[in-house]
Order: structure tokens, then C-alpha cells, then sequence
């Protein structure tokens, strides 16, 4: 038996090694291809490493190509996937060094091909100085052209979300003069816009310079260089360009082979990852889609730690064990030099799509209790469906020790609790960590009031 | 109508403050009696006070007795209820400045008497320098007797639970040399002995001379000052003693009243806080028992966080509301220097005693991803249900950022949740605040492979 995984990143490579623990080499052969240079890597960690706080790449590998052939799985990176055969149980792969393609057979396939920056029209231009940061190799690409000459000075970030924030903070603290663009009023759009609102500022005293309601109409390239961001509100000239616009996933190499795709684009699956549809593939990652839990709807959802479970779960079924991915509650957190900012569950925005009718409620509190060392304020909002008082989703903004109190949240959220349940709830109390009241439980308090 | 109120803290001015808001004064007279000189103050910052930390006594007052009666609540403090009437509605109540002893009327009473520190036997002499640290007047006396001459400059701290060692460090910090005591193997016996270990090191490192496996059987006073505590390895020079072998409901004024106790000797009360068995009369806080959701059984867990929620619930149906106090799942947190503890649900020893049969897992990880700044292990223990895989409760040692990740234990203990479940939740990652595999969901996943 062979088995082959389609992308050396978290997702594929947890399907290869969870199978490989089940399984033995004789058992099945384990075959992975990846287009890149680098193998199960932290892509979450890439703008830490550009921004200087982590050292790169190799501290963001968590496992290299000679780790997994030692535990006896194959990795061949720079080779790209071209084509699959589903009758013919065949991929083509092009081997992107030496140009040659191959094909080669499997008897059950992972399909684990990620995501790709979303690349509006306007940014079609070629020119250097343009990046979308999603692997090891954007990472190492933005890295070599901060190093070149002329040296960048001045940079455009293009969507003010996770990744935006993030990057506007590194290209900041690797000196460089930054813009921030958004086109929502916001900056942050994965919280509702009054949560948004609170991380305006702060990014702003950072000395980034963060405009929204701004839209982009189009880059200014010379020389093969990128040299303006022209958008409705002026043209500013930039060295460097980040695309942060959101990603889609790779299900092209899917959709060319005839598997069916779900409805947000992406690959649908079972509850083991079997891609529905598709008899021996697996799917898992970026490339993927997920139920939301609270919605009750497919979501698209490229986060890395979904990506390793999912991961772990195909590759246990595929070891012949029994896992199941559940789905997930919209989990995010992120934090931009100590402002911390942290979602689970539906945004109101989403709860209205998704057809609840809620109530919302607002708190300020503070981390630690307000007489202890340390003690700063923290916002902590909470979505509710209007009379069943079911906890919808909740979002924090805060300076320390506030984004993770969504775990909190989160494990409420998958357990289908009511706000008016989640008063009692018994969560850890001392003066260094919490009020009495902890921030979670006033605003659990504040929404069971306002039903 | 009239309210009396026995007990000036947490759960009786909360208690106070929700029936106010919900019933004018004309409709209902609130009196309460507190024995202490301070109203609604929080117990648990009083090692921090002492060790320099906080500013006290004011800033550990949440409310004072004039703000209490700016809002219609009358409270005396300086004055001890002796004893209760039921059949004629009257409370006795000694002025402890005056000496005067009067009588009051009541229709509804709210019995909030807190707790004392357990004093044995062996600790019955009424010398100067022996503490027990309950309430503000314990803090305020501990902190005079430092600034007496001779300057006190030893200190034995008995008991080596949250209050133990929260004063051990605030001594410490003081500039005394401190003699930690324990009786069992190990410090921090709410967590199971194999975690209590993980504490020994760090707490001695700060100084703090603990000696562990030591039973005390004396103490040595003279001129009416503590001079040494006497053990059965050795007898150990005191300026200063701390008794932090728990704490005792004050049950006796309900005791003597025909209030029939609970099996802990802690008043027992039904879900709205009305106490069981005396029509009328309420309690909340640390004179109650409250029933442990995963023993099933009721339980003597004295903590400021379940006060102010009893009274909360207490106070809302004496308002004419509606709520009840569900239970706890016994979560505790604590801090020691940079050293953060906690614990919910039950130690490996509860789970036996209350007839479980578990399995445990124990995993090392990281605070934050492992290649991120500031990076620092933690360690996480989860105890389950063999085969059922219900997830029974949770330990975590760690340096920061470690203790509050209880809560998402705490919430999955509340919902009765396995560990195969816990292995799919969506907890918050991003690098700066977790490896991919959060701690929580690591400890998870080995609790579930040991099934």
C-alpha cells in the first residue's frame, strides 16, 4: 500500500506521521510532495521571524526532511503536484529544480495543498516588492528584499486583520515607515467594528500608520520594482507591498481532477476527513472547509492549529484507529506588541447572517484584581441569542493576560452554554490573576441581565 | 419588612446590595451586623498587603459602611451577633466598643459569618505573634506585630496550602527568615503530590526555608510573646507564627439556634441560597457547603469567588429574582513569585475517595510557541474516568501565563466533558500565547491515548 500527501506542511505531515505510528513501513509506504523548501513549519511564526523577535527559518521548522525520512516517511520538496488521476490512481509531480515530471501511483492520496494570499486584479503586476505572506518561502523572500539595494523604507500593508497587523508591526520594528490600509471602517474586521475601534489606536501609537475606509485601486510598478499603492485616498509611494487581504484555498488540483468541492470553494470532508466524494482521499488544512459549530453552516477557516488536528485525525483513520474533527467555534487570537485581541464563536456581523436574533453586552474590567500590581483595563464582549440567552461568540480586547481568557469562552461556545449558565461558572480566582468577578463572568453577568 | 444581615464581607453585602437594587427602601430595611472595623474586602489580598505588595487596608475595601448607607444599607460594624431567635425573629447583638447588648427584629435574615482559621490544641495560648490570616483585622494585626520592637525577624508559617505559602513570601518579602512547615511529603496539597513536588524547588529558591513531612506539636511562649515552634524533627525559633491549616465554618451561632448543618458542619443550603430546614433565614459564603459537581456530594471549598456569587444569588431572591447557585467544580489558583499553580475538578485522592476509578496524564509544553520569546515550560495533569473518558479535573505548575488555562478545564469539567472530546476543542492560538497544540489540548490528547 502507498500512500501519498499532497503538501509538507502541518496538515499533511500530521496525516503522514500519525499514519506512519499505526502503520508500518512494509504496511504502507508513505510518499510526500511539497512545492516548497521547507517541511512542517509555523507559518503563524513568519511575521514574528520578519519583524526580528524569532530567528528563521529554522526555528519555525518543527520538523525537517531527514527527521521524517528517518521515521520513515518520504518528503520530496521542490516538487510541485500537477495533476491528479483519481481512475488511474496516478499524480504527475514536477520536480521544480530539475524541470523533469513524473508520475507516480498511490493507493490512497492526502490532499493537504493550503491556501494562497488572495491576489486581487490590481495586484497582478509581477514587480518585486509585492508579498503575500503565507509560507516559509514568502517569509524568506520579504526577509531577502529588506536586504536589498536600495534599502526599502517604506512599506504599505493591504488589510489591517491578523496577518496585516501583524506584519505592519514587524516591517515597523525592522525600521521601515509603515502604512496600514483598511476598507472597513476598523481595523481588525474579524472582531464587530466597536471592538475593532479599540485596536485603532493603539496600532496608531505604535507609530504605524493605520487609515481606514480607504480602498485600493491599483499598484504603481517601475523597473520591475514596486514603487506606490494607489488607492481612493492618494497615492503613497512604497518600497514594499504586503497583500493582506485574506487567503483562498488550493482546490484547483482538486477541482481539475473532478472532486466535488464544497460550498465556500474549498474541499469538504467527513467527520474522518474522507473527502466526500472521492473514494482513498483525504483532506485536511488550509485546503479545506469546517463546520462551525454555532452557525451550524460550512466555514473556511485556514487556521494552523485546525490544520494539525485535522491532520491527525486522517492520519489516524488512515492507520487504521478512529478520530473525528468536530468542527470548530471561530477561535482567534493575536496580539500587536502588548495589545491583545482575541474572538470565539459568531462576530455579530456573522450571527445576523447565520439568522440568530442576539443581545449584546459590553464590560470593562481589568486582569488582574484592580488593586494588584499590574492590574490594566480589559473589554470583554458578549453575543447572546435574544431569549434562549445561548452564549453565540465573545470577543476581548485587552493588554496582558486578556486573549486567552477566550478558551474560556470558546469551551462555553462548543458546550452550548447560556450566558445565564455561565454566571455560576467556577473559574480560577486570586488577586495576581483576576477580579473576584472575573472579566468573563461580569460579561456573562451583563448579558443575562440584558435578555 | 427588615433584613438582618450577620456578616459584613463578600457574601453578606453582596447579598445586601441585590436585594436593595431590587426592592426600595420602604418596601425593605437592610441592617447588617459586621464584628470587624471593614465591610466587603477581599481576604485573599491580605498576603499581599503584608508582603508590601498592596496598598492596605483601603484598597483591599471594595465598599465601606458609608457608601453602604448612602445606597440604604445600614451597617455596624464593631458589633457580634450572639445569638439567634427564630421562633421570635430576633437577632442579639453586642457592641463590642460599648459593650451594650441589644436585640433586633428581623423577617428575613442572611446568615454570612465566614470562617476561622483552624487554631488546634496545641495552639491555644493567647501569646502575641500567633496568627491566623481570615480577615483585614488579621492582616492589620500581623502587619503591627512586624513593627513592634524587638523587630520580629523570624517567622514559621504552618501549613504549606495557598495561604501558607502566600505568606510565607509576603514574610519573606518583609525581610524575615521564613520556616515553611508541612505535615505531608510534599507542599500544596490541593494538587496531587507528584505537582505539589514541582512547587518544593522553586518556593525554596525564594528563600523560603520549607521542610516538608513535619508534624508540629507545640508552640514555646513567653512574656506573652511566641518564641518557638516545637516539632517532631527539632524546635524552631519564632518572633512570628502563621497558622494556615485551613479554615472552620462559623456554624456555631446557627448550631446553637437549631439551624441544622450540613455533613461538613457548614451550613447547607438549597439552590437559591434559603438555608434548609429555617423558613426565612439565607447563607452564603464561607459559612456554607456548596455541592462539588463532580463528586456529587456536597463539599466545604471556602473561597471569596463562591461568597460573592452566593450572595449574589442570595440577594436576588430575597429581591424577588430568580437564581441559583449551581455548584462548584473546585477551581483554586495561586500565585508564588513568578510560580503559578492551579487546579479544578478533583485531585487524583478525591477522585478515589469519591469512588472513582481514573486514569492520569502528565505532559510537559510550553507557555507560548517554542521558539517565542519568553517561552517557559509548564507542566498539565488531567485525571479521567477509566473507559468513560470523563474528564474528572486538571493541574498545571507553571512560571506564567499557566495558571489561568484552568479555566478551560473548569468549563469542561462543568459540562461533563471527556477528554477524546477535549482533543477537538478550539482553544485561542497564535504564537506569543501557545504551541500549536495548546498545553491544555496536549494533555488531552495523552489523557485519551491512555484510555
Amino acid at each position: 500500500m502507498r500512500l501519498i500527501v499532497i503538501g509538507g506542511d502541518a496538515a499533511g505531515m500530521s496525516a503522514a506521521s500519525q499514519a506512519r505510528k499505526r502503520r508500518s513501513r512494509e504496511d504502507l509506504e508513505i510518499l510526500a510532495f511539497e512545492r516548497g523548501d521547507f517541511t512542517s513549519y509555523s507559518a503563524c511564526g513568519i511575521p514574528y521571524w520578519i519583524g526580528g523577535l524569532v530567528d528563521g527559518p529554522g526555528d519555525l521548522v518543527a520538523r525537517d526532511p531527514a527527521t521524517f525520512h528517518r521515521d520513515g516517511i518520504e518528503v520530496r520538496t521542490g516538487h510541485d503536484v500537477t495533476g491528479i488521476d483519481l481512475d488511474a490512481r496516478t499524480v504527475t509531480v514536477r520536480d521544480l529544480t530539475g524541470g523533469r515530471e513524473f508520475s507516480e501511483g498511490f493507493d490512497e492520496l492526502v490532499y493537504a495543498t493550503g491556501a494562497t494570499p488572495v491576489r486581487p486584479p490590481w495586484a497582478a503586476d509581477p514587480a518585486g516588492g509585492i508579498f503575500g505572506v503565507q509560507t516559509l518561502g514568502d517569509g524568506a523572500a520579504v526577509n531577502a528584499w529588506l536586504d536589498t539595494d536600495p534599502k526599502p523604507e517604506s512599506a504599505v500593508v493591504i488589510g489591517a486583520g491578523y496577518i496585516g497587523v501583524e506584519m505592519a508591526e514587524a516591517l515597523q520594528r525592522r525600521g521601515l515607515r509603515v502604512i496600514l490600509l483598511e476598507r472597513a471602517e476598523q481595523p481588525m474586521s474579524t472582531v464587530d467594528p466597536d471592538m475593532g475601534a479599540l485596536v485603532a489606536e493603539p496600532v496608531r501609537k505604535l507609530g504605524i500608520d493605520l487609515r481606514t475606509a480607504v480602498t485600493v485601486e491599483g499598484l504603481e510598478t517601475s523597473n520591475n520594482r514596486v514603487r506606490a499603492v494607489v488607492t481612493d485616498a492618494g497615492t503613497l509611494p512604497a518600497d514594499v507591498v504586503v497583500l493582506a487581504l485574506g487567503v483562498r484555498p488550493n482546490s484547483r488540483l482538486a477541482e481539475d481532477a473532478g472532486i466535488p468541492l464544497g460550498s465556500t470553494g474549498a474541499l469538504a470532508t467527513d467527520l474522518r476527513q474522507r473527502v466526500i466524494g472521492a473514494d482513498g482521499v483525504w483532506a485536511a488544512g488550509d485546503c479545506t472547509e469546517v463546520l462551525h459549530r454555532v452557525s451550524g453552516r460550512p466555514a473556511y477557516v485556514p487556521l494552523g492549529t485546525h490544520a494539525n488536528k485535522q491532520g491527525r485525525v486522517a492520519g489516524i483513520n488512515l492507520g487504521g484507529g478512529y478520530a473525528t474533527f468536530p468542527g470548530i467555534v471561530g477561535t482567534g487570537i493575536t496580539k500587536i506588541c502588548d495589545l491583545e485581541v482575541a474572538r470565539t464563536g459568531l462576530s455579530s456581523r456573522e450571527a445576523e447572517l447565520a439568522g440568530f436574533r442576539t443581545v449584546t453586552a459590553k464590560v470593562e474590567s481589568t486582569n488582574r484584581a484592580g488593586y494588584f500590581p499590574g492590574a490594566v483595563p480589559m473589554t470583554v464582549k458578549v453575543i447572546a441569542e435574544q431569549d434562549s440567552g445561548l452564549l453565540l461568540g465573545a470577543q476581548i480586547v485587552g493588554r496582558t493576560e486578556a486573549a486567552k481568557r477566550i478558551d474560556a469562552f470558546a469551551v462555553a461556545v462548543w458546550n452550548r452554554m447560556t450566558v445565564t449558565e455561565m454566571t455560576g461558572l467556577d473559574l480560577g480566582y486570586a488577586p495576581p490573576f483576576a477580579p473576584v468577578w472575573d472579566p468573563v463572568l461580569i460579561a456573562a453577568r451583563k448579558a443575562d441581565e440584558a435578555l
